[in-house]
């Protein structure tokens, strides 16, 4: 059994908050990141995968077809755009990078186990000091 | 004469776009960058400074007055807005990277050279890939 | 369950010795880490929390609290200090990595308890080739 | 019980292909990592041992042993070498980063062993975006 | 005047050693870098270039065009390729870092002449410690 | 001409002072950085010459010898030490990044002219925000 780990970027923008508060209750507990002109990020995206070592072709999964999966189901669907408002699968959802991470795994979960691997991680680096892991 | 280099960093939103233009002349020239939702990234900003070593500190200048300076001046102002519609000195401006790192020479030249010492370069990453510098 | 994971940073001295031991058997074991004169690095800290996300707020636990706690706990002991003989929790112990890492989960385990998460690793990176991992 | 990761580089020429296809299959399903005349990487190793921290010394392995095995039975084996016909624990393999994590798993596995301390994870960046890791 | 730099990456096998010389000769002068098996890095290349902000569109050049530039006239033929032996603009010379940071300057100033800006720099990164920096 | 720049590290000990002042005065000038009892970082030190390309070797300087002299020069003078106390060239010196820098300019710059190139830049990252160049 190896891990595999894959990374990919997006550029995107987003705003913590909440819309049962008013601007003061989101920016008390949200502080800066409830800026209702948004702000965003380089989001770093490292998806790994585990599964067997094919013996015929020495690898666990083609990592192009790996990368394939992750630009069509995730990169194309938020790199240049906005997180709460454009991204189907993160809609209603407070855009914390937790919930990101959450909802990137339920989009990967099943077109990687297709690939014969199994999704073992989703990490996001939201900035140099802050990320989120996620195992399902 | 020595060089002294600041990093700092900033989170903010942005889109490329000119507002003379329809939003097709301007993805068809702009692409992804003006998407009318904004997208956003993690800015590093890089200040070079130049002067002479002061012997009886063993200084060019102090690095906290100029991170202050910095912070005051530049980053506060940047960090976790909106480029296009917050930022006092980047209004009516089409927000590259190009106008911003120029933008923000402008706000630092003078309050650097009150410290003693003169702003060199203004170097801004915008992702891993693309960056920008200006020298005045 | 989600993990997070803070970024933080010290530049400390330190020296590898046992009292125990001359100069020539801590240099026989420990190398110039020994030097009696001290070293010092700028040491990188990672701290990783588990938690569930919270449905309201989207978040496992807000990472601002989080940032302070570390910083309380352990960032301004830490930093531009001698870690031999300034700093409260690591009197009385040898220096290695491994020791500050888990005199550190020590110093953490339970304020971060108080957030509603628990710890789950420390790590610390010394140099950009040895870095050491504690989970308690 | 802590984890101690050690890094160490290596710069090697290899070929992804299986002796039983032809140039077509081979980039078919290698792509351009199949080229007949070599390309390469400059690979990064990380050697991760787990132990218990010996009070005694404030170690669980001196970094410099493991760093001196790692470097004779792997490093020196691998470095500014073709991975596909000078490594003799590389012999009659596919050169993937998969079988290359497990090979050197198995060089490391019980030199380390000697040390006091048990191997945990092989990890290596073949590039920025491509890594695996391997437990045993 | 700014001054734009986009990064790229490519993968190759190369050789240094001198066809007037015999192995040992090689040996003695280039290391292991001689190697007749070939090896490899992960080169990162950096390109400066130089021009005016058209105030019309807030670049000086767009970077997408400068990246498709690259892309075509270097990037394509270098990446999982052996610098010695299949790479036009690169036959008959010493594959030094010198040598195809040079190279690669000629590939680039017309195209990017024809851009409306002019190539400043070309960087070559070979391995994290050693680097090539050619202004023409 | 070609510019090729060698990186080396080394991990030291150092404190910000004049002998001048006491503890109150040196900590309202240098900050915490004056702690009497030192603090240390993980410095990197990029050592950059320039030189014409020699058409018989493809190389300006075989930077094995850069980095050989660099070693002995420099970094096993510098390398886990006090940078105030033990160092023969920074003796009697304030050890700013920038009297360091130019001490290390002063070592090398002989040196470098032997091996038929010319030293251009001495830079020094104190830590990942704050750095010096020097340019003699």
């Amino acid at each position: 059994m190896v891990y595999l780990t894959r990374r990919e970027r997006f550029s995107a923008a987003h705003r913590l908050f909440k819309p049962e508060w008013n601007d003061e209750q989101n920016f008390a507990f949200y502080g800066a990141c409830s800026n209702p002109n948004w702000h965003g990020h380089n989001y770093i995206l490292y998806v790994t995968v585990k599964g067997n070592v094919n013996p015929e072709t020495g690898f666990a999964v083609n990592i192009k077809d790996l990368s394939t999966i992750i630009k069509e189901k995730v990169i194309i669907k938020l790199d240049h755009k906005n997180l709460n408002i454009e991204v189907d699968f993160l809609k209603n959802e407070i855009i914390s990078t937790e919930n990101v991470a959450m909802k990137i795994w339920e989009q990967l979960i099943d077109p990687i186990k297709a690939l014969g691997v199994e999704l073992y991680k989703i990490k996001i680096d939201e900035t140099e000091n802050n990320s989120v892991e996620y195992f399902g």
